[in-house]
């Protein structure tokens, strides 16, 4: 194929590293076009020496200064802001947007990528969560396709390749998390560094602690509603706790189709940026013979209700699941800073879904002020819940 | 889909019986042009009155009379013998060919449905085998394509679907059969009895010891060779006692696409009948949380020296796979009369191969030739074999 220009939003955390390390396997495939990053200054100077791309952003304007000074040299554009990357990204030069930038921030670049008709390799969690009905019919309306991922979306996606049957149901896995054993009581006394712990995967602090209270696969639910144009009751999340099987699809004629590998971000990634070609991937193969056993379970809802307050905010409709997304950010923040306890997660997002103003049929617009709204509701909804 | 015109060669076996049970739940998509049987006429004469094909063969001359007297009042015309199948099945009136006959003589046939362009859905493991090369020539060369039937073969088949990549390795799984876990000591002393009691899947008596002595997953092997068109080398046999997984594909990516169902076999009966399209079937669903763990062990090749054979056979090429089957089918039917132990099996193959005329480049008449020969050099050696 022709080179792809890719653009990287998040490059220096966890996806965006590991896109760029499948970049740097495939020379003959790729053009780095754009790297964004938060804060990371340190790291994207770094990226943008080795992987020469055409800009750069740093999102903090006070880092500016620092990069601008460290790529100038080497003639490649130093832009900062938000808006600087949704411009970017609609640019000519740009093939496929890697959307890897983690939270609600995430919204606005990709909306600009999708309006300029950008293959988007979907791997922020947020843009669906938040608005999953506008976004796939913007995505549809501008033809922009988008690529998820995310590695359970990513196996969805491949094992629906080439199928053109119905749907029966989603079997969404999840390793479920540091916490399957505990007890009920052993829940509430979790810390920051127990939460921090995953057993399978390695990723970025706000998504280690939604794997860990499940919120994580919660999002994935309300994701594979919108990505798969399947219903909620259709979607069934199933506890592997070796995680090898990354997801499956069952069809109207009892057949499952499963998608495996070692616990390695790098497979979805370059399956979404390679798509609809794979190539090959210099990591680790599975070896069944040594493999443990693979085992299934039903996740506990009760130990874990952000599984449930997903669901439920998902059946809501509207801009119900952008309001627990913004509460759960919230209260993901505060347990961070050793705010909150563990178990108050899920209490400040339920509080937060029953205060928020439901908008049934929300625009664009709406998303954002839900955000804001759920936000300021959740942070003051935190004071009870202070440690 | 315009109705699908079907003849199923072998509608009385086990594969024959669950064919007409998806056709029966689907009345909608197929019509039933011809059945063939070999010796069951009464079972063919039932079908028959339900299933009003417009023509059925009973290859046993002997029960012609039987099987005419019955029909004749309903319209259906009556034949008997090989060559009237052959014939049938090229005719105008058939879309799609269900190889289900058991042994090499569904080879003519099936050659036979091939020259006249039919779609083929293979259930005949002997074709391949006995001719992979040749057959899937012919089928290029004619543009009839092959279905598999197999549940290994179809799921690898299901796994490939939509997917331009190239295939790494394929994982074909098998339960192992009754003697998985028998010491060597014990595989001396196995009775029909017991090799007739598959753990997982309800077959003939033939497949059913097949899979016992491991040869079934040998003549797999083979039959995958050919139809995805990979190294035999690249071809992995996993022991998987749960028959959960039906095989696996592994792509350069180290991304594994796996089929999974209940062991049913009218999954990919109905999945090569209906393909490209999926439909409905009502069977029993996987429920993931209640299965029991998924395991999977390399198999034994001491203990079953059947599969050693047959890999051997395929890295010699030419007619070898032919007498490896040949002699297989002859050690099989005197097991299964008591005449020989169940270790003798791989003996008398071995034995037969050594002696055997080794073709490189076979043409159809020698396979013919072949197989004659390796029965008679196979029935020869058995003597010293009988118990």
């Amino acid at each position: 194929m022709d080179k792809r220009h890719i653009a990287i939003l998040g490059s220096t955390g966890s996806i965006g590293t590991q896109a760029l390390d499948v970049v740097a396997q495939h020379p003959d495939l790729f053009e780095v076009e754009l790297l964004t990053a938060n804060n990371n200054s340190r790291l994207l100077i770094e990226q943008a020496r080795r992987f020469k791309p055409n800009a750069v952003v740093i999102c903090n304007e006070e880092k500016y200064v620092e990069v601008s000074e460290a790529l100038d040299p080497l003639y490649i554009k130093v832009f900062t802001g938000i808006e600087s990357v949704c411009d970017i990204v609609a640019g000519s030069g740009v093939d496929m947007v890697l959307t890897a930038m983690v939270g609600f921030s995430g919204l606005k670049p990709t909306v600009a990528a999708i309006r300029a008709g950008k293959a988007i390799a979907l791997a922020n969690k947020e843009t669906l969560v938040a608005a999953g009905e506008l976004i796939m019919s913007l995505s549809r309306e501008c033809k922009a396709p988008i690529i998820p991922v995310d590695s359970e979306h990513s196996a969805i996606f491949q094992c629906l390749q080439g199928e053109n049957a119905d749907i029966e149901k989603l079997l969404l896995t999840g390793s479920g998390g540091p916490f399957r054993d505990f007890s009920q009581e052993e829940m509430s006394s979790v810390t920051r560094e127990m939460a921090l712990n995953h057993p399978r995967w390695k990723m970025g602090p706000k998504v280690t602690i939604d794997s860990a209270s499940l919120m994580n696969k919660g999002l994935e639910v309300i994701e594979a509603r919108w990505l798969f144009g399947v219903r909620p009751q259709d979607i069934e999340v199933v506890i592997h706790p070796q995680s090898i099987i990354h997801s499956m699809v069952q069809f109207t004629d009892g057949s499952v189709i499963a998608q495996m590998s070692n616990p390695d971000m790098r497979v979805p990634i370059q399956y979404a940026l390679t798509y609809p070609r794979r190539t090959t991937l210099n990591n680790s193969r599975l070896d069944f013979p040594t493999l443990a056993q693979l085992t299934f379970e039903k996740p506990d809802t009760r130990k874990f209700p952000c599984l449930k307050l997903a669901y439920e905010a998902l059946s809501c409709g509207g801009n119900a699941t952008c309001i627990l997304n913004g509460a759960n950010e919230v209260a993901v923040k505060a347990f961070l800073e050793g705010r909150i306890r563990f178990t108050s997660i899920p209490s400040l997002i339920e509080e937060t879904l029953a205060e928020g103003t439901f908008i049934k049929k929300p625009a664009l617009e709406d998303i954002f002020s839900t955000d804001f709204e759920a936000k300021r509701i959740a942070a003051e909804k935190l004071r009870k819940f202070l440690i």
